[in-house]
């Protein structure tokens, strides 16, 4: 047996240089593909790991972009109205269309303890499905509400937030977060439901059930299940979620995944949850023969533009930086099971906390990109942001760190 | 053979769980250890590429506070005075030094084509190496020069620039560009060389050799060797050092090592260069057993801080935002050959073109942050830096992006 075996192990051998034994420097032209010699981790992973050597030929690689809209007012931003959270859009009748979520409450948000049936607890508390209408992107006509509250106790009684939108077989179907107790009670826990309607101008019908329902006790996503997000892909509905869990002290955020023939279910959860172990919202798209995800805010791979060919083993395409939060881009082939997915050039995002904490209010916004196939812009792929310095100067030490440094 | 080799490869196939069978659901509690269960991609990656599943409990995360420095005057940044590139902060005699890339020109830079003897090209042509020293590190009194540039033909005639300390065995060694034409000319061409002195103070006697060499014709440093950056690592001389290539097309930057006994060399430059593939000038310092790197601004893994064990293999520790560019902190531990580096809470950094193309200056700025094992602050490990909405407006469509958008 012995015969037999060695000369395997020493093939192995004969195959890894393990001596750094480079005979020449690395060369002046980079290689675009990986170069026969023996290459320092960093090195190599620009081969095994990236669509290409350099940013700008990475189409998963994108600066993003920002133009504030016309059409909306917030009440010289005082805290008493906010948009925020926008749906992905999408374009019907000669037209783009967003849902979004809208507070229009005589005070701003005071907290879980001093709201009551008129007084928000937080941002998205007490409010509505609001939607609103476009021909370019950037002036918006609002359309007014999409989705009323329920009479209480239905699903949704005290606040519905965080729509998103589903076209499938001629219908409209809009999921989104029924809170059925003011947002900070515990924390900011909801399950998920739906209504649908034959036009995007609806009139919208509430199913009145969960959707997409909390995990079992003990379970990751036992609280809260936020930012449904449909998309239609290998002939069914996608419908990626975020939730909070690990209590307070330690707080995460990921993300998953739950699938269904039909849009109001039954959604099975992915048994590989959660799919996604960083970001806030939920911002996702089809890309080639997988989905595409922008990572941002919290987590160890925030900042990140991350891609799955399944769908649920997402890796890390790119690394960026500025990115919009709460992006909800405009997916021409979100809905067309498409095999090749074209990939995403802009959308929405929201600004949240634009006036401080005392006047607590957001505001849509739109952002633009170079995640697609279908055009090369050079100015967004750009490796870096410059910013002046008063963006740096902005982010200066508290009052603690200088004591912490002076002590 | 066959009885021998069969079992082994069933044993391999029990151990890998490949069908998605998880029994039950991802737990609310989120294991700090890789739980026994099957993980999406993701997820199994906190626990297989970070050193914890929270950024906060990571001691190569931080993100990165800005202050304004006191003593450095710039003629109203007209573009006349420039001072950039600092050195490593070293700390001696009761206060701590800096050097820098200094330039005192009657004209802001005005291209290679139109400079002359008194004219400069860029930014960096026509500079000397000065020094400051502080108490506080926040308060700086500019010393005056350090290093001039010598007579022609010698090394660096044309400008001295972007110098780093070493002090070995009571010693001072300055590593610096030597130019010997206007930057431009081809591109940004230059070797490293060397002066020492006895005092940090000076009086420093160059060496007039070019201490690390540009690479032969065709290898991938045969133009610049940017950035020298002296570590004392494993009982020698590790010096960090950058270098452009690839022609002017798809200019990519990386980073290289070479390696010495003694200070004034002969340098070994490593075999597996370049060694970190992406970022842009060089930012380093010992971390536990190993170099930790800030990665900025340009190439695949930018808004990255990295670590080699080895000092050679860098492997990606966290990724971040809004990094100091020119990156140079005080590093207690540099030149100890410490097995333990205690990493760093504080440095010197330079904002570019603070005036626009035509005022072309540079200026010095302080950054803090907790890359450090002996302290924890709560505020540099938060997940993310807020911005207000006008940071994301200033970062709006050209005239160019509008066209297209609107075409």
């Amino acid at each position: 047996m012995n015969k037999l075996i060695i000369p395997f192990f020493l093939l192995i051998i004969g195959c890894v240089n393990t001596s750094n034994e480079n005979k020449t420097a690395f060369p002046f032209t980079l290689p675009e593909e990986m170069p026969e010699r023996e290459l320092s981790s960093a090195v190599k992973r620009l081969y095994t790991d990236y669509s290409s050597v350099h940013p700008q030929e990475n189409e998963l690689f994108s600066q993003f972009k920002y133009t504030e809209l016309k059409g909306f007012d917030y009440n010289n931003h005082d805290g008493t109205i906010t948009r925020r959270d926008p749906s992905k859009v999408i374009y019907e009748n000669g037209k783009y269309y967003v849902w979004y979520t809208y507070r229009n409450t005589s005070l701003p948000p005071q907290g879980a303890k001093k709201c009551n049936d008129t007084i928000p607890s937080s941002d998205w508390d007490l409010a509505e499905i609001w939607y609103a209408t476009s021909t370019d992107g950037f002036t918006w006509e609002e359309q007014g509400v999409a989705i009323k509250r329920p009479a209480k106790p239905n699903i949704g009684w005290r606040s519905v937030t965080t729509a998103d939108i589903l076209v499938w077989e001629g219908k409209y179907y809009l999921y989104y977060q029924g809170f059925m107790e003011a947002s900070g009670t515990r924390g900011d826990d909801c399950p998920v439901t739906a209504s649908w309607a034959d036009s995007p101008d609806g009139p919208w019908t509430p199913v009145n059930e969960i959707i997409i329902p909390n995990g079992k006790n003990g379970e990751w996503d036992m609280y809260s299940i936020h930012d449904p997000y449909p998309l239609v892909y290998n002939d069914k509905i996608y419908l990626y979620y975020k939730s909070d869990f690990n209590g307070k002290e330690k707080k995460v955020r990921m993300q998953g995944l739950a699938v269904a023939d039909n849009p109001l279910g039954p959604f099975e959860k992915h048994p590989l949850n959660p799919v996604i172990s960083s970001g806030h919202e939920t911002s996702l798209f089809q890309f080639k023969s997988g989905i595409a995800a922008l990572v941002y805010k919290d987590g160890v791979e925030h900042n990140t533009i991350q891609y799955a060919a399944d769908g649920v083993n997402f890796e890390i395409a790119s690394i960026t930086e500025l990115m919009p939060y709460a992006a909800a881009p405009y997916i021409p082939d979100a809905f067309t099971n498409t095999k090749d997915g074209r990939g995403i050039t802009w959308g929405m995002a929201h600004f949240i906390n634009v006036s401080g904490w005392s006047r607590m209010n957001s505001m849509l916004v739109r952002f633009d990109c170079d995640l697609s196939q279908d055009i090369h812009d050079d100015e967004m792929k750009e490796h870096r942001v410059n910013h002046s310095p008063d963006v740096y100067f902005k982010q200066g030490l508290s009052k603690k760190q200088r004591e912490r440094i002076f002590r």
